[in-house]
């Protein structure tokens, strides 16, 4: 769970510890890593789908709608590994607060 | 991911005609390339952030997000194409049926 | 297609008739509101759930989520209703930019 | 609706005792049940316009969003709730697992 701060070669400061000696679990990556590796391959097919002239709207839209998809399942990935590692430990750590105000937010987005 | 009927060399069925002569406008078809060019490099970025093992849940749910975003708007650029070049011209046509079945379809995954 | 503005006692302006002389088909109006007594149906036993100090997060989320898919289901009804009746039909009109406009105005928020 | 063991006459079962020991938080419950109060009151209003033969798709789509905005709050709060008081707890009861599957498991049908 704990780690240097990532790279920086000055001392880590109060707040760089808070936020940076928790790291992804390696399983949660490397499964990411992966489906992200899926849709970036069907991204790039609809790119050449859109060189086509003929290409027609709702075949473009489903393809989109895959990639979205895959897209969801690395997020479920990391979120998934993000809870286990990172959420349910934070009373262990005394930083909830600060930890479901960041997931919160990010969930916002998603 | 081609659509076949139109370079095939067979001569196309009703059925083909009926699917197949609809375009996407060029102005969408353009558009929408640029915004999966964005999202692309946007998508590469997080594969580099997921080779570093230092690399952080939250921080990569959001990248994932701001993909996502510009997928979706790739999305509403094809959609609106097609609203306006195929879909409201539908009764003119006489495939008004066909043409809201495989967008609700379509909508379904979005 | 064609109704006479909604309540207005005074003459109907040019805005007026542009905005509103369309109307939701009758069978999309009833089919909506079966789903949407259902939907408030569902809400109402939320609301009775929640008055039990004992009531568990998780099994309230699951109920929002089946109130939220029985809403989403009702938007169905209406958009396929709105796309068969006015939006397929606007080339007839003559108003496409203005029908496409609002619809991706709308669908932005749902 | 309401969760069984905690009134049930016969003793709770180990796994009774493991699912149902958490409690929404009072908080949560009185926000959230604001929340679904504002957001009952606007359906209603949304199945009184459904009655009115004139009623416009756009105008029904949109307050049908605006409802699935409200109920998106009160998940939202719930969901904030049940991250504080439950998962980041889990660690010092020991229930990590379970918490995080069927959080995962709730947060599918969001």
């Amino acid at each position: 769970m704990t780690r240097t701060p990532r790279k920086a070669p000055h001392a880590p400061t109060a707040e760089d510890e808070h936020k940076h000696h928790l790291c992804m679990p390696e399983e949660s990556r490397k499964k990411a890593a992966r489906r992200l590796a899926i849709a970036r391959g069907h991204l790039e097919s609809i790119q050449r789908q859109l060189d086509d002239p003929h290409a027609y709207c709702i075949d473009v839209l489903r393809q989109l709608s895959a990639v979205q998809g895959a897209l969801s399942g690395a997020a479920e990935v990391v979120l998934r590994g993000h809870l286990e590692a990172h959420v349910a430990t934070a009373a262990l750590r005394g930083d909830e607060s600060e930890i479901v105000e960041e997931l919160m937010e990010a969930l916002k987005y998603t």
